[in-house]
């Protein structure tokens, strides 16, 4: 699975590639400069439900764009984008029940489809780099470990479950320096929710991620941990609806937006 | 017109007591401490449309919650409140004629009315006062001037129309620290839109304002502009729901929550 230099760097050039199934795998430290962001579609009738729980719950769910219903373009963040095609995996669940992980859902797309593009905090881990801070998933080439915690989103309508997180491990100066970074990313998921106990936010092990990959962490290192847009799926998991369409967890949309403006409402 | 000291301090005193008629003006200053919020009420098979307006023009749109259909209690930000009783004024709009500005809108809901809160300047006031920034309008017991201005929101779905600011006049190194100050309240509207020619965003008159009372600009000041929560009412002028029902301008709600929260997403 390769791709070219202008593919790896430019968005457009990207979701080119993508759409023609030349990349597959997760999308964390492609396109640089460019913001990322989680997917979720639900038919229209599930759709302002849902956007409200987005909107209560604004650290696991910033809200970037809402499409037309029945329209896959992102006429604000990617216009010209397929949402159907332009991601490297998605998931299809089905009252609840993951159905499938296919690479692309124009067969599972219907005129009563709404997409909902949240951010994703991929888009803040070049300003952490940047710092001189670690991501450990990049070092380690896998995907960004999630986790489900215990702590319940603010349900709305038929929508609610627990905060999903994800984790990268730092010492405890380079969490505060990665506190200060991203709390600026307001569209982005913005500060941690917890640093340093696992276990005080309902996480048993954090060798066994409930998405992505397990990562190192080091002597000296405690874990840090982010809100996460993989969090409408753990709510898809419990609520049911009909239909979901999401991104596979860490295969993520990649706009045209620069990511500094996820740092303003 | 005369409140107690508690009604004047608290959110939920002051609430009580504009719902019994005790209080009928702007709010601007009371309840120090509690966020203010911009109301907008519409039908539910307009909510949708207009809750995708609003995520995507946060700054003048940052939405604090969104109640069930048919439910004019807002739970997560004054839980046991009366959105229907609990402004001290309204404006009814239909097929986007002012129809009325009443008291209360008992006789006005319905089953199927969604009530949305939005972010409000107001909010951010005291952390300027704070600062010893002038606000203009509370010096001159006035309601805060606001103009509609000739920057276009971005559509959706049925609801377009022009950005609408407040504006508190100030010395250009006072206007560079309330930018500061104001960029951190990402869900109060954050940063200034614009600093200085009025022409440069199609206001004519500063004498003249559109929403609220003109206030003085003293020599060595500038316009300070800032996103304002009018700027749904001036889109039902020009999308004309069958019913949209908002706060008077500057006769806002104001809810339990800190309004330090309002620095966060």
């Amino acid at each position: 699975m390769t791709i070219t230099h202008e593919e790896h760097a430019r968005p457009d050039a990207l979701r080119a590639a993508i759409r023609r199934g030349a990349w597959t795998g997760p999308t964390a430290g492609l396109a640089p400069g460019a913001a990322q962001a989680n997917l979720v579609v639900l038919p229209q009738s599930d759709a302002l439900d849902f956007l409200r729980f987005c909107v209560h719950n604004p650290q696991p769910c910033p809200v970037l764009e809402v499409t037309e219903p029945g329209s896959p373009e992102p006429v604000h963040t990617a216009p010209g984008a397929d949402l159907r095609t332009d991601l490297p995996r998605y998931r299809v669940y089905r009252a609840g029940e993951l159905a499938g992980e296919p690479g692309d859902v124009i067969d599972h797309w219907r005129e009563d489809l709404v997409a909902f593009l949240l951010g994703c905090s991929f888009t803040f881990e070049r300003a952490l780099l940047a710092e001189g801070l670690p991501v450990r998933h990049l070092e380690e080439r896998v995907n960004v470990p999630m986790y489900r915690t215990s702590i319940a989103c603010r349900p709305s309508g038929r929508f609610s479950g627990p905060l999903v997180v994800s984790m990268r491990p730092m010492r405890p100066e380079q969490a505060i320096r990665a506190t200060q970074v991203t709390a600026r990313f307001v569209r982005a998921h913005g500060a941690p929710v917890h640093i340093g106990d696992p276990a005080a936010i309902g996480i048993a092990e954090l060798e066994r991620p409930d998405y992505g990959d397990p990562v190192t962490v080091h002597a000296g290192e405690v874990p840090v941990f982010w809100a996460c847009g993989v969090t409408p799926q753990a709510a898809a998991e419990t609520c049911r609806p009909e239909l979901m369409i999401t991104h596979a967890p860490g295969h993520m949309f990649v706009t045209d937006e620069e990511e500094i403006r996820q740092t303003v409402a």
